[in-house]
């Protein structure tokens, strides 16, 4: 008997498998949805409802969206040549915040992983690769990250794309970063990148 | 234009409103929930929608529960001699997750603060002293925190419950604890409430 009744207990320990939420995080957020039932509960409860109903994947690249094809995909003021290949959903909002990207996207749904034992079937490849035969695709740019795994990614989907121009976001120091506090692996990638001023 | 469609962006604004996520946490958070739809999505809007809707609180003590009445309350082996007085239920969670406290609750809801404008009536105070003139209750243990307006509402409740015995747990070393890691003013406490061997 811990003093939670049996309602509010399910609802903490669902609360703590949200990343950044553990048991004692789950708690106070779930004693706070409670305080604000009007304003913050009830509506979260009806948004969550929303979300788990109507949204999906887009057929297409693998945005989510509440259509078959999702608003970029649909979107024919967007440039259809390229696509910007990312590893996850969260990556291809990353990069519509930068609001400098035109084209399309294509969302792998992870990375090529040994370890995992993550191969090109479980991730959207084959997807990407029949994109690339039916539509008009002149680039493709690999928005993933600098680890192995991403690395293994872009260099099996670029020998995997033949007859399209295939290019990777350049590495180099953060806008606004001081070199200080970077490590010896960016130094030396911007280095090798330098460019004449 | 930033990329999450507009049923995603209005749960991320509700899940950034919770303590411990921000903005950037609460978009993970979203992500991580769709992922997991069918287990974690579904299942706590409707745990939400289930606590919002049956979730009261006791009109006894102030404690939550789905009846008038809350469990401890209507549990007829808890002593009805005492009263552990709490601020908040998170406190009472935590006095019972102790598990030593055999008597009931009275959850005051804050504690006094010139600087908020909270004075008694806006906590549970007059509840309060109802249920000490009306129940039998012998001892009335304030476990409030040991801040300035919890020691503020702790001699206010004392001044205000004439002829039952008020205490109030006991400040000193935490079990586990290395002195080497206290403040000033709980060694100092420690020191002051010293006990024979």
């Amino acid at each position: 008997m811990s003093g939670e009744t049996s309602e509010i207990e399910a609802l903490i320990a669902l609360m703590a498998r949200l990343p950044g939420l553990g048991p004692r995080s789950a708690r106070r957020a779930v004693l706070h949805l409670i305080r604000k039932r009007g304003q913050l509960l009830l509506p979260m409860a009806q948004a969550m409802q929303k979300v788990g109903t109507t949204v999906r994947d887009c057929l297409n690249c693998g945005n989510l969206g509440t259509a078959d094809i999702c608003p970029i995909c649909a979107n024919e003021k967007r440039d259809i040549g390229m696509i910007c290949v990312v590893e996850d959903v969260s990556d291809l909002w990353a990069m519509e915040r930068a609001n400098v990207f035109k084209g399309r996207y294509h969302v792998l749904g992870g990375t090529l992983s040994a370890l995992d034992a993550v191969g090109p079937d479980e991730l959207r490849i084959p997807q990407l690769i029949d994109r690339i035969a039916s539509e008009h695709v002149s680039e493709v740019i690999l928005a993933l990250g600098a680890t192995i795994d991403g690395l293994t990614t872009a260099h099996y989907i670029a020998d995997h794309l033949p007859g399209v121009t295939v290019t990777s976001l350049a590495q180099g120091v953060p806008v606004g970063g001081e070199l200080d506090y970077l490590d010896e692996g960016t130094i030396s990638a911007a280095l090798k990148a330098r460019r004449s001023l």
